[in-house]
């Protein structure tokens, strides 16, 4: 990444430097991190964040999509919080990144049904 | 970037998929491709695209940050389109992005004065 992209204020950041930002469920808990934005190309909106949970010796990497909507950033903890618990987010669908993966509209309806926000795919 | 965030379907992007789009103006001529993008860290909303115009053997790679805003998505061009003259396009705030640069409010304001846009920075 250039430079220019890489400096921030305030509430401004460069896209690719979310990846990497810590996610906590609302105990305070740090459940992983983000690691990719997916945006709408027109409005320019982040829809959703994809969530990487870690994994052990590079196995069992999967990747929760987290409807946008869901994330709140706390500014004291640098972070997102989903106000959730960790059995729910355990539950909440999610894909292996090392299998073939699709972005289809029943896929997006599935996610933000779980996560009851209004959904994107109409 | 990890297969599940590249693989977009209808207007949704990973957002560092973003970077590389061709930009052109409103004559229809390439001016140049999309080299990041600044979101809003709270709201996840796109404000800047910074445009880079190449440069000539590395020298003079100057970018130009434009408010998210003036892009329009072009279906059939497969990228974005600046309802804008190159003159002054070419007039533009830019910067050098070897050089220190600070994204500061007064910086934001100039440039979505310069375009006409509503400012992000009230």
């Amino acid at each position: 990444m250039n430079d220019l992209a890489s400096v921030t204020t305030g509430t401004l950041i460069a896209a690719d430097k979310v990846n990497g930002t810590d996610v906590y469920n609302f105990q305070g808990e740090r459940i992983g991190e983000i690691d990719g934005i997916m945006i709408d190309k027109i409005t320019g909106n982040a829809i959703y964040a994809l969530l990487s949970c870690g994994g052990f010796l590079g196995f069992g990497g999967r990747h929760h999509p987290l409807p946008w909507a869901v994330l709140k950033y706390d500014t004291d903890k640098e972070g997102y919080v989903v106000n959730m618990d960790k059995k729910k987010l355990e539950g909440a669908p999610n894909y292996d990144i090392n299998l073939k993966f699709e972005w289809t509209p029943e896929t997006g309806r599935k996610i933000d049904g779980y996560f009851e926000v209004p959904s994107y795919w109409n």
